[in-house]
């Protein structure tokens, strides 16, 4: 009976037979995929879902690796699920990535500017607010990526991760230089996303001022770090501006220029281009235009600019 | 019966078992997919097809929204179907959208050229008349966007929406300042869509002359907006330039600069930059260089600039 | 009997219904798809692979055009197979394109640097050694293409395809102006592919010195051409530098610029900017630095910088 069922089940797929004619051929034999590629994909699609959450809490998936998901309206797309940390749940939804940090509001700062620092543009490339998409997960630590998912999935925390350039998928859990999430459930009072987030609080060049237009900033949980190495990533002689396990997203520096998120901490002072990144397109000193703003130009190591920032909703 | 069909038939899906094994999965229990997602998703698959027409056509889709297509070489893509103007059946090709007015074939001009204003390039970026594609269909209010339909889609009729940079796809239809469809059957006449056009006519800076060599022309029907709304597009200065209810492909203005698709009208003098969109790679007065060549020198308000002009065929 | 059993087939597909039910629906009536595209679809599904290479030895495959592969991660990509060339399952894994000649290290030059000739970015976009991916298989032509395959398959020999700019994919064989591949399974030496061969031999500028320091020769078979026609690529003055019938990897001019690959030659002199391609972010003759390096320079025809370099792995 058992063999009779799957003679059945195989007559599913086809190929192009002779002359064009498409007839099905099977696609498993005896409750085993012929093509285990095939079952695996077909494994991935069965788990299709808004985000790596419903994955994890509807089908149970347990293991980190790559998910298909869609959004409200249907684009479907591909992305890494942290299934592990925390409980797991976690959609890699966008990595900012610094090509050249010499670059200043070059090609290849698309959470900045590609135009230049330009005064007409105060929202650069709005990449923080809109909902262009760009790059791919498995590159996302070689060049800037920004799925859907980053303005369709509802979500209440993040996680960060920073890992060196070009480090291969498999092997970001194990060589990020810090990893943290947030258990705030923050995004809730901000529409359920950076999206939404950034559309109450422009990243935009004169759209407020240091200290007072602060936008959200919530504590952190470590993964891999802590308070002391996140301090450590940012130069010694900005380390009093800043308290270590936080984020904290759009603030202005002294001079109103505008940056989007303060990873692993919440700035107290207003030189926030050396511990900030990510932008409008305008910086009143145009050394500091780009996705890593002035980093540079304060740290003692290499390490953060040489990493990408992997964003992560849950 | 029917319940043991079902058995049989949920029986398709696989997931990882322990060590790797790929064992299949029921996907459907009583005739409803356990997973909803995997539901709609094998819906839009069900209707894949070459273009939005035949899928409604064929299967009888009715509701605006994503669906899944196929270029003649078997090149899958998901794109926006409208399936409820004039009697539906419109694929989206492209979007045509200006990310900096004062970038002049800056950075994002795909439409005209990211190489600045360069007399050795005339037809700059050529993406009207070759196979390169970019962005995404819910991305094309924020982005410029171009599929393989453009290329692949046999169509006879365009339609044109001009949407509000950053408009979510579910408000496009509401939201738009302006759309209008042709029913002249006017792409038979030039390979079936403006791939083949744009052969046909090239935009090439100095390969014709304004009025004598205008390319093809089609009047319109107004889906939103009318006759008056289209004029008010463009400044005022230069309304007695061209007359509404038409669109017109590949024109040259004074200077033999090149440009795509006037949108809404048709030319009647040569001041074409101010009411003319796409274009080469180079333009005589270097400051006419640009996705959207000159339209903010004439303009008074900045609705048109500000809005993706967004390309569909039937 | 067999009635019946399609009967059951069918049932497997769905469509929305009203009040958004999701109910299957036959895709199969009497052993044939109602929608030969659905059709088409599972049967490129089902011969699902890591390579072109598999879905011929695994299914059988044997005609070019294009199919579904994933990484080893699961990423789901669709490219171009040549089933048929000397035994077939080649697979395209990228295309270098020259956008502008002119241009140098500009905006289009993925394969070399897009940010300027620029001595602190001695290996410019890094695309040669990195996972990040861009283009599409159909418009490999019209612009660069990089896939997960790339970086994502074991193989053991290269074939390179020289066909004019904007060709479509079609008509690719027969416009070729050059094709060949190579036989001595030289990959299987340097990590089965050219993201780890480059790992290996960095294309940076000042790595290393001309000659002393070139990366690995495979002698190659030709498809297309002969090692005249391949000596006719390349201007007249430099062709006592090279012996046609090879392909090199990794090469230094005189000036310790790198560059990443020589097409159909193996060099003997130092002037490789005249006949290699691709290559790091700075040159010390800044007219040299391009994905077409100075080809442009010293050739007396035009085809080779008007054709793409379409480069498959086997």
């Amino acid at each position: 009976m058992l063999r009779c069922l799957f003679v059945f089940v195989c007559l599913l797929h086809t190929m192009l037979g002779v002359m064009g004619a498409v007839t099905p051929k099977p696609i498993i034999i005896n409750g085993t995929y012929i093509n285990p590629e095939l079952g695996k994909y077909h494994a991935r699609l069965r788990s299709i879902a808004r985000s790596c959450l419903q994955i994890k809490k509807n089908h149970g998936a347990t293991q980190d690796g790559m998910y298909i998901l869609t959004t409200e309206s249907g684009t479907y797309y591909q992305t890494f699920c942290d299934m592990t940390t925390a409980g797991g749940g976690w959609t890699l939804v966008a990595s900012v990535h610094e090509n050249n940090i010499n670059g200043k509001c070059s090609f290849g700062d698309r959470w900045s500017s590609q135009q230049g620092n330009d005064q007409s543009l105060p929202e650069g490339e709005a990449s923080w607010a809109n909902t262009a998409t760009f790059g791919s997960a498995e590159g996302s630590t070689s060049d800037d990526y920004k799925n859907p998912g980053y303005y369709d999935i509802s979500a209440q925390d993040v996680s960060v991760w920073h890992v060196p350039n070009n480090e291969q998928l498999k092997k970001w859990t194990s060589s990020a230089i810090l990893r943290y999430h947030t258990e705030s459930q923050f995004l809730k009072e901000h529409g359920g996303n950076l999206y939404h987030l950034f559309k109450k609080y422009p990243v935009r060049f004169g759209a407020g001022q240091c200290k007072s237009d602060m936008g959200p900033s919530s504590s952190v949980v470590y993964d891999t770090g802590d308070k002391d190495s996140t301090s450590n990533l940012y130069g010694p002689s900005v380390r009093n501006e800043f308290e270590s396990g936080f984020i904290t997203f759009r603030v202005f520096n002294t001079d109103q220029s505008a940056m989007a998120m303060c990873s692993g901490i919440k700035p107290s002072g207003c030189n926030t281009q050396h511990y900030c990144i990510g932008g409008g397109g305008f910086f009143a000193q145009p050394e500091q235009c780009g996705d890593f703003t002035a980093l540079d130009l304060k740290e003692t190591f290499k390490q953060p600019t040489q990493s990408a920032v992997l964003l992560f909703y849950r």
